[in-house]
């Protein structure tokens, strides 16, 4: 039994490329005195991730090279040596891009695979539920029946926020990149108004998308469309910048232009903040509850795209940084 | 007697102009029953005016062409026909770019010549007085001990700024536009750190003048000093957007770019908000009160550029938005 794993090899500059990550086989770890082995069931790519290929001081700590790579995982606990949870359990929390690895249990919580699909604990009740959660409660305050614009909305956060804004009663628009996901938001996830920002002129579309302006923008990508939503923020709305993938993959030289147009923030009072899931601890454990029930009511519907074996982890994660993947995207590295 | 006005003769496309306004002569008008008569001592001419000459949607209406500009006023009540306040009153509110003008006296508050000289009352315990402190306090939430930072530090509203920062034991650091201003911030006011933004390299001054990075950054001009503040704020860290004065003078086609480093609000928690200091009419009394307390105390300095004549008021106007005047501008327009 041999242990895969994922390492970081060189940091990219600009575009993630394959040949910033390794492939390394390794043994199966033996799990110290109160410690348990995991076997990881799903690991997440999450966009966040490429921040932290970067040499930067940021939120979280730069991914070293040679050490394999962080990502949420739900995993199985297969051995315990006096650790925290029994063996059988599942859980999740922080792990690597890996087939197994040892962990004290701190920062892991037990999930339970009756309430939802495993893989659920990576993005609807996982962290991108809950930045989406977090963004619209915590951070912008969305109130029933307001003006809710979303960018990257069928992506993991998108997809999420869109629905609570729906069964808030809100008049919820979207952007996304494929005539396939503007369909899926608007026959599948009732969106009122979504359009293909590749197809489009961004600017007439995000008007189109908010004839009554917008009281709420959750903020996913930056660019172009940060730039058409501010010119049609209402007064007093909010900006909650949950991540701005558009420039992620910049180098210092290309780095696309910011928007021209902040002086609408003056002008129409707008707050814009930026924020980070992990710091609205009480928010994120309501929205398990909140979001297991109305996925059980019927009233929340959730895509994602499964990719197979950690070989193809580096590639699953460089398709969400393009936009090629549709929905959550996960890595499946065993059967549960 | 004659009434002299300013009228807006035309909608700057770009740069304001002398040939933006035209010098009329009228006769001083009567005061209908309830009404005054008032003349004007100083007028105020402030960048938000910038706004208004354009035939755009805001918080306030434009500007009609052929008609009087509005400016925030110090008048003399010279004649009552029953009006709100008697014979021989000061007042402040908003009036007209003229001489002479009548009101029912809405909008128009009684001001006390012995408590401060009447200039400052557009100035330092007038609107852009309240502006500072509606902005570090109703804003920006800024706490003794903090790190801060403004742009356009020696004018009417950075110069308050500064010293309310001083006067609560925080790291008051500020960029202005000559070697004089700098001068001024530092000797005169207290400044722990400013520096010349048109002779400095910018990026590296503003991490030069805030070692210990920014906790709250209080905003008037944009460009350059934006994108070079936001690089070095600190995790929750507070930016009060007053204004960014660097794109009031550009048309659509040559707008600067916006700051590029958006994405640093999201890593660090950073929240940027929009305000407008009418918004908030407690802030702005306690102020009236708290500033005047510290006049007297000498824990307020305050410096003022005063031009003299209604002729010489667009001019004057078109200073400020170049950065030629020094401290808050008025336009003194008759003896007290």
């Amino acid at each position: 039994m041999s242990n895969k794993q994922i390492l970081l090899a060189s940091r990219p500059n600009g575009w993630v490329e394959p040949g910033n990550f390794k492939l390394h086989e390794t043994d199966v770890p033996e799990p110290a005195k109160g410690e348990m082995l995991l076997q990881t069931v799903y690991m997440s790519v999450d966009p966040y991730m490429r921040g932290r290929m970067n040499d930067a001081k940021s939120y979280v700590p730069p991914f070293q090279i040679g050490e394999p790579l962080q990502a949420g995982v739900v995993a199985k606990v297969i051995k315990s040596n006096g650790g925290k949870f029994p063996e059988g359990a599942y859980v999740t929390g922080m792990g690597l891009w890996a087939n197994y690895m040892t962990t004290n249990g701190a920062g892991f919580q037990p999930v339970d695979p009756k309430l939802a699909p495993l893989s659920y604990y990576l993005g609807i009740l996982g962290m991108p539920g809950m930045t989406a959660y977090v963004g619209l409660k915590g951070v912008a305050g969305l109130k029933e029946g307001e003006q809710l614009f979303v960018s990257a909305a069928s992506g993991a956060v998108g997809q999420v926020v869109g629905q609570i804004g729906k069964n808030m009663g809100c008049h919820v628009a979207g952007s996304a990149g494929s005539d396939d996901k503007v369909a899926y938001l608007k026959d599948d996830l009732g969106f009122d108004a979504a359009f293909n920002y590749k197809t489009e002129d961004v600017h007439k579309a995000v008007r189109a998308a908010n004839p009554d302006g917008i009281d709420v923008y959750f903020e996913n990508v930056g660019g172009p469309i940060l730039e058409a939503a501010i010119n049609n923020l209402n007064f007093n709305s909010r900006v909650a910048l949950c991540g701005l993938i558009s420039a992620y993959n910049s180098t210092l030289d290309d780095m696309p232009a910011g928007p021209r147009n902040l002086f609408v923030l003056v002008g129409r009072s707008v707050k814009m903040q930026g924020f980070i899931v992990s710091n609205y601890p009480e928010l994120c454990k309501e929205w398990i509850g909140v979001g297991a029930g109305w996925l059980k009511e019927g009233k929340l519907k959730y895509r994602e795209s499964v990719a197979e074996g950690i070989e193809n982890a580096p590639q699953a994660f460089i398709d969400v940084l393009k936009g090629n993947n549709f929905g959550k995207q996960v890595v499946k590295l065993s059967d549960a």
